[in-house]
């Protein structure tokens, strides 16, 4: 998607055909920072501070990293070393495991002089994978959009999304944004409300900030503010994306998914997950069998912004001592879904319905 | 309730016999400072800048405004100037109209060398009257909560609250926190989920702060984080309070309060409203016929804290140039609410359940 007007991805091969590039996103929306990792431990201090975060671009960082740890030094001990390294800092990102291993079992079998050329093309290889299976939700998602704006004689649809499924969180589209842009590109009039997303705001910081350089039209809410717009009749769709969709279609995603789905039900709104296959967990039947992340109080007690001087810092917006409680996701009931996005195309958000998508995996279903 | 560890007000005279006290809430939860009223100027630019703050201390505040008018000049145009000075600090505030022509009524009739002191007896009846009426509240909702503890056998029972409808609101108890000060002034083990209550975070800033100072165990959360605590069965009751319920039990509150109402009643959580007779506004039965407040985008692009350095300060969490929208209150429906608990008792929430508290207005009743 553009930013600063250019057309760009969250990771790219920096012109001197060997590092990689990267936009810090700790830094956004206030400043756009791009920087270039030259080591997989460049590429491992990226992830751990979430320079780089969203499963799917998390996964590319790795695999990269893995291929700046070849270039260095292509001995099995090296591989070791970096798969290792890079593992461990993020420990419970699905991505993040699943791209290091392939990569590691891509590369294995190589001699020692082709890892490193074999290493970039396969990190390249998931980097376009994961565009084309975004762009796909995309394609997928944006027959109901153009259904919305057809049932509205072309006044603007209004889709509400929460939390950042956005391009950012990926290498390009996004997942719940893909239908987004495609609609906005093809000329559609849609206006979207983006929650903020506390406790990190991603909504406020990534959501509207990808939106903004997209030139999507967008309104920022607070997270409290949904129910009441869709009371008044002000939002036509919700589309969000998955952090995990089990067999039977419970959905985990960011805390506060669940209280939008149960005020699109109130009031008659249509609610859509986008997901891509491989945030779907075939082992499991029901989203109460999804551990939960607790995580630390201070993402709660400090929010993070622009001071008047310009530079990044936080305010605490409670007295010292404060005890705060922070669920990172809630599960949002199957009952409560419309239906799923998918690179593969749209489905009830059932067990049958995802088997019909994907029936390859009859058996695997829980 | 207790601030510093000693029973306070939110409002009072001061040793002087004529000066009033306040707490300046603009710096709550970081700075404890006192601050001292002189003259009816000195109480608009309290009631404007909103460090006194909350339907009913506004209105006290303004009374006490027109007691310091009456002591610089008893006469009729001073006590004209002073109405109209304060009524047009916040515009939209039923309580503080209420005031000023309640106490003027008082006034006018009087000869001037009177006023002064018939001016301090009547915002001292206000103010004390305002008090009574949230500890009847707090009465008539401790059996609901004694009735959990039972349920219970001892365990704690864990209440969530929405915004701030706390003594910082009223002149002391508070409205839904009443029941919650008096059950845990019994010895009942009681825990509140405290909501952050975005945008202007008083469920942080002002219900955590001053749960804490009276010793009350609470957890801040996000707002988003509610239905994830009740699908888990964390969330025994909710208590929220009102800023105007009509004649046939719809409730406006905080933006959020309708996103609480519909967790509770799909996970089968009692959803109480507590309110003085004042919010009840019988010439309207429907919710949808409230006028919902828009407020600037500045309070969600914006979040105030305490800086690093101990000041309290504000960041922004958008990138510049963000469009906002910012509603102030939503509606819950009467059929989300389990009851209401008031001054005279609890009802369930309907036109007839309200008349049975009420039977003096079944004909001004819409």
């Amino acid at each position: 998607m553009k930013l600063d007007g250019v057309p760009s991805r969250t990771i790219w091969l920096e012109r001197d055909g060997w590092s990689v590039g990267i936009l810090d996103q700790t830094l956004l929306p206030h400043k756009i920072v791009r920087l270039t990792l030259r080591t997989a431990d460049d590429a491992a201090i990226a992830i751990r501070s979430m320079q780089v975060r969203g499963a799917p671009l998390i996964g590319v960082a790795a695999a990269y990293g893995l291929a700046l740890a070849m270039r260095a030094d292509p001995s099995d001990a090296a591989l070791d070393r970096a798969v290792r390294l890079l593992a461990e800092q993020r420990p419970t990102a699905v991505n993040l495991r699943w791209a290091l291993d392939n990569v590691r079992a891509w590369l294995a079998p190589l001699a020692a002089n082709e890892r490193a050329a074999a290493a970039y093309a396969r990190a390249a290889e998931i980097s376009n994978k994961d565009v084309e299976t975004c762009r796909r939700i995309g394609l997928n998602g944006l027959p109901l959009i153009r259904e919305y704006a057809e049932k509205k004689g072309g006044r603007t649809v209004n889709i509400l999304t929460h939390c950042n499924a956005g391009w950012l969180a990926c290498v390009d589209w996004g997942t719940a944004t893909a239908p987004i842009y495609l609609a906005h590109d093809a000329g559609l009039a849609i206006h979207v409300w983006v929650d903020e997303t506390r406790p990190r705001n991603q909504g406020a910081a990534l959501t509207a900030f990808e939106l903004q350089e997209h030139g999507v039209p967008h309104s920022l809410i607070v997270d409290n503010a949904g129910g009441h717009f869709m009371q008044r009749g002000d939002v036509d769709v919700v589309i969000v994306g998955a952090d995990r969709v089990t067999a039977g279609g419970d959905v985990a995603n960011k805390i506060g998914t669940y209280l939008k789905a149960l005020a699109a039900r109130d009031n008659g709104v249509p609610f859509y997950v986008a997901l891509p296959f491989s945030t779907i967990d075939w082992s499991i039947a029901k989203g109460s069998e999804i551990p939960i992340e607790d995580r630390g109080a201070d993402e709660v007690l400090r929010v993070q912004g622009r001071l008047l001087n310009g530079d990044v810092g936080s305010v605490a917006i409670a007295a010292e001592g404060t005890v705060a409680r922070n669920p990172a996701f809630d599960v949002t009931p199957a009952r409560l879904v419309t239906g799923f996005i998918t690179e593969r195309g749209v489905c009830p958000a059932t067990r049958d319905g995802l088997l019909s998508l994907y029936p390859e995996r009859t058996s695997a279903a829980a």
